[in-house]
């Protein structure tokens, strides 16, 4: 397998498993690239749902091989958005479309460093399709590169400038606690927040603080531990993260379920008695 | 990996990801033949839908390397039907249940050229289960094909006359507009009708034109664009999907929930006032 | 591939495949072991249940060939309990959390030979999280055992009387019939009962008998046949199941829909008749 230029593609998409969207994927580069490994970052991402895929992938990024990564959630898929090849500083390349699916992991990756549009017929599948351009543009894209196909073999420079980026939401701070919003909520039922550590610690409350924590309507005390059996089972914790960041969870139990918090919930969280007026 | 007849082991199912029976195929598949790479087409065929199992393997069949496909959908399993290799004209294998299952994806492969009955208890597991015959006969038999084992070695010729086979529902005109049925609904919703743009033109009926389409009471007009962004975000769209067929969509929403139509529903579409009588 | 210890690495977690949890491990191993292959046993564990992850791993572990096999099902994840390394008398490893998940796979692997625990940081990911020890560390683990680290260098050997183990629920034989218990439930809606046919077979029921079968305040005659195909489409049978355990089934239907079976229902099953005083 020494011969290619990158022996691993990564796959993150908002495919789901239940359709053979996947499958086809997977068929089509392993017919350009056989000695290509595939690894499936997820394809759970809700369906058209860009900045869950663009921070999924973001965070993922930095645990992968050096890789092509092929991301696709795609809701103007075959409209005027660009297909596009990123080259990042780490050496790992970005495939996909220019949504801002792909920038945050760029800038995970050592940054954007070079893009390209892919327009070239011939580094696609002949004839392809308006509506699954992941089989017919994007897999042969990443196929071709894994193979060492040159970045300008697949079409023009793109302006770093003028790439599709997203701002990911950020905590706001009134006073002595912080509004902030669930950024993710993972099949435990744990809800990660857009706040760091370091953001309660800046309001002096280090870990061990009890915090209190309002969302949805529902307000709770609740100790800030090490991790989720820092409190009995079924009881609320807020712990930090394997991202870094802080996540309100219930030991063995569903925080998500506890407070019927959805992605995007508004979360205040502070000492004890704060943000009694918001 | 040269030395192997086959690289690929494709693998299409019902099984489901949630139980372990997919994953123990694999380890079945690993343990004969270590150099296999299998490509799981999809496992979220909906369970015992032979139909269904058959069409996308046969979509997905032209997408995939040479390879060995395993198809398992095999709602009568461990009864009289017959476990059966079927070689095609295009140089892959076709391994699964004479239901149906094969034949469609045969005949998109290049025609069925010769089919073998598995029989011979070498090529299984050790005393196969009459329950989960995936892990005894199929997947074994995958195994020992990509490793070059020959037809003649797994049993007995099948005349390709009496290989079992499914017929599609065909799309019934009537006048001047079509009574489609919904043969697929995937992950976005989309609906895949049983009617090709063709037959659409040859009702003087081009892309551009605004349609007319009826759906479980509902009746809507749709304009029948180049892509799902044709129309604004949230409005109905006709489009031609990624095979070759018609699908109505809603741009970057969901037409199965808008319609409440299921896999099956009946779609009658048209030039806006036709079907007025139906 | 050769001069690896171990060409497999498989996979068994309650990850989900929503969430990219199972998709960063995949990274991680790669990332250390470029040339392992992965075989993905399933990730549909109930969250958290460990009994459940226990059983489908001894299950399936026979079927897999030679390999570290990775279990994650660790609702403990970050507190006092240790993650271990179990080697077995098959020559094969298991990585995981010492909570019982990994010994009934062990006894059907050889017996449990060794066993250490996992505490040497270089082994690890760098800063290891409280929360996700399934990428910082046991992934990691398995990673390095697949090339060919010794157990010694990962910590402290483990008495094998020290590892937790679980205790499955026994049938209790009442006089002419069993209470049994709901092990598992497949996506079929098979039940799967923790009777074998050995013990029917000690009550004088050979397959072919009539069973009576009492699940959840239904009660119900059902043939003890060959495979589900011994009965008409919608009827109920009991039959062997592919781990030689009997199973409740419905013909291409779903016996956990038909009584409003659940996980761990009892389910009381004898001759016609019997048990009428329980």
């Amino acid at each position: 397998m020494s011969d290619y230029a990158f022996r691993y593609i990564t796959f993150l998409s908002d495919y789901g498993l239940t359709d053979e969207f996947v499958g086809v994927c997977h068929g089509v580069i392993h017919a350009i690239a056989p000695e290509a490994t595939i690894i499936d970052i997820t394809h759970g991402i809700e369906p058209q749902n860009v900045r869950e895929g663009a921070m999924v992938l973001a965070q993922s990024a930095a645990y992968m091989p050096r890789a092509v990564h092929l991301g696709i959630v795609d809701p103007r898929v075959g409209s005027g958005r660009l297909p596009v090849i990123i080259a990042t500083g780490s050496g790992s390349l970005l495939v996909g479309p220019d949504n801002g699916l792909l920038t945050l992991a760029a800038a995970n990756l050592g940054g954007a460093a070079a893009a390209r549009k892919i327009d070239n017929p011939e580094m696609m599948l002949p004839e392809p399709s308006r509506t699954f351009q992941g089989r017919d543009i994007f897999a042969p894209a990443a196929a071709h590169l894994a193979r060492g196909a040159g970045l300008d073999s697949f079409g023009d420079e793109v302006s770093l400038e003028s790439l599709v980026t997203l701002s990911l939401p950020e905590p706001r701070r009134h006073d002595d606690h912080y509004h902030a919003v669930i950024l993710h909520i993972d099949r435990y039922g744990n809800l990660q927040l857009n706040v760091s550590p370091k953001e309660l610690s800046n309001l002096g409350l280090p870990a061990g603080s009890l915090l209190e924590v309002r969302i949805e309507g529902h307000r709770a005390m609740v100790p800030y531990g090490d991790t989720f059996s820092t409190v009995p089972e079924g009881d609320l914790v807020v712990t930090e993260d394997s991202y870094r960041l802080l996540a309100v969870a219930v030991n063995q139990g569903s925080a998500a379920e506890r407070f019927g918090a959805h992605h995007g919930s508004t979360v205040i969280i502070g000492p004890p008695g704060s943000g009694a007026g918001d």
